[in-house]
């Protein structure tokens, strides 16, 4: 990382999040009025634009950390940023469309400290809201860049789209099985977090219209801060603060997840180990007060650096994937900002 | 439709249909294979090509109309069919997503006389697979066409998924709901069968390079013909042969769907219809013998011809969509299929 240093600008990441929801939002605006009812109304919810009954409100639509990936890899290719538009918006549907079917897979009631759409409006009616928020990503695509970059775009939201499902599908065999090591963990993550960031980067490159190798390495550069980003976020899930991220103290200890901590501590049989492992095999409730001692555990067994570690590896891994030349502040910023996050 | 009789062929529409899974086929394995595993596996069991834990089996992947309707629709634009290909696999995909969807939001058990993906690979997994089978439609056809055609393509292809999911969405809203009228299942009926036959014609004359007025008549045919289809299942679904279709004799009485003959029977409030909308409001499950007595009603009031009539004014409505030069005897085969099957 050392020979980036003097690519970083004093940009505020928080200025780049701004920057990408005011500039995605009318597009998103227009797509979701586009879809047919009630899936308008289900979606404008979801972005945080009104309540269930249309009222219009101001609840949040995410931090927009994908569009401005997006942004700044147009920005990382000599462009104004605005040429990416297409693909931030329609990286932020496909990940609105993840979230919703994800929280119905999951059983998840609260998204942004709102009830989840399924819990709103029923199982089937979430599952067609996700199937159309996914029709519209595609759509804006085809709709918005030249047709000789909009069938490449489409192809890679695609291919992204099929490894999100193998994350997700991954993920959710991690719940019955046991064993499951750093490796496949890597492995899931990168499917489940790692693919969209990446996907978004590129695709901001391809707006631009930049060569296949600047949009490789721009989605290499994506895959590996998604990848951090994941890890960050389990981090917070065992040790994060319930006021900062709006989850229980230790939540994926309770929910007995097989995030990064878990899976490193169990693989490296430290001393957290054994007793995590029993902890997760019990059949009965995790206790707050068993997480929060497990969490302590696992951060005397120094699985809170380890993690910290790995994410930050992961990092200075997405930094290297970048070209040498590159203008890139913007990514490098967002990048920080993903390995220093506590949201 | 009597203009048209010249246009009649001797074409056998089961040839029409043997030969569209014929062409699909490979292309369709090849789309599956290429799917990350788990999903490669349940995708081959969802077409037939496997059991649960891949053992090659061929139980069968449908009839294969809606690729046959974008083959004959090519054929009907002056075009070897083979140039349809992409479509005809896209929509096949397409089909399929929405089916595995369906099956879940159902909560439907069987199809094709198999267990459905959930019921062997759980919710979670079958939401992932059909999320997969959309993305790979829209992959299918900016892989295999010209990116002039593709962009368009896959417009209609996300249009007509935001369409059939309002459809499913009204469709399921409909069971909750008392008042439904034949107008508005008329609307539902088009956006969840009518959309995508559509679709199929429309891709498949896109295909060939057709102008734009001659890919909204082919749309226009399969929308019509897509309504005919559905009015004919409701027809099956009360008076059809259980040996034929694979479902229980009066199936869609037993589950209260609002189907056609019975929306139509409460509305016109003719003598069937004071026992039905009794039973229909009961908390108490129906019986197959109360099934049996409210379809042999239904048929003494009228509805059964009522619904026939329905189906065949809407195969008329199709055929009159057809430009009047249009060499479209396939597409006529497959019309006269649809009103006339017992399948």
């Amino acid at each position: 990382m050392t020979e980036r240093a003097d690519r970083f600008t004093t940009t505020d990441p928080a200025e780049l999040l701004a920057r990408a929801r005011q500039l995605c939002e009318p597009g998103l605006r227009d797509a979701l009025a586009s879809l047919p009812e009630p899936l308008s109304t289900m979606a404008a919810y979801q972005f945080g634009w009104c309540e269930p009954d249309g009222t219009p409100t101001q609840a949040g639509w995410g931090k927009g950390l994908r569009a401005a990936l997006a942004l700044a890899a147009a920005t990382a290719c000599g462009s104004n940023p605005t040429a990416a538009a297409p693909a931030a918006i329609a990286v932020e549907l496909l990940h609105n469309f993840t979230l919703v079917h994800d929280d119905v897979m999951d059983g998840d009631r609260l998204r942004r400290g709102r009830p989840t759409i399924w819990c709103v409006w029923g199982i089937p009616d979430a599952i067609c809201l996700g199937d159309a928020l996914h029709a519209s990503a595609a759509q804006i695509l085809v709709t918005w860049l030249p047709n000789t970059v909009a069938a490449d775009a489409v192809a890679r939201l695609e291919t992204a789209t099929a490894e999100l499902c193998r994350g997700q599908s991954e993920d959710y065999a991690f719940e019955t099985r046991s064993g499951v090591g750093v490796k496949d963990y890597l492995a899931m993550a990168t499917n489940k977090t790692g693919t969209l960031m990446g996907c978004a980067c590129a695709l901001g490159a391809l707006c631009t219209g930049a060569d296949t190798a600047t949009i490789e390495a721009l989605d290499t550069f994506g895959r590996r801060l998604g990848l951090a980003f994941q890890i960050v976020d389990d981090l917070l899930g065992v040790w994060g603060d319930p006021t900062v991220t709006g989850k229980p103290a230790g939540a994926d200890l309770i929910r007995r997840t097989q995030s990064f901590p878990v899976v490193a501590a169990l693989e490296s049989k430290n001393a957290a180990a054994a007793q995590l492992s029993q902890l997760y095999r019990s059949d009965r409730p995790i206790t707050h007060r068993q997480a929060a001692r497990a969490a302590a555990d696992l951060d005397a067994a120094g699985d809170k650096q380890a993690t910290q570690q790995q994410a930050q590896q992961w990092v200075s891994a997405a930094l290297a994937a970048l070209p040498e030349q590159m203008a890139a502040s913007d990514l490098i910023t967002l990048a920080y900002l993903v390995a220093h996050r506590d949201w």
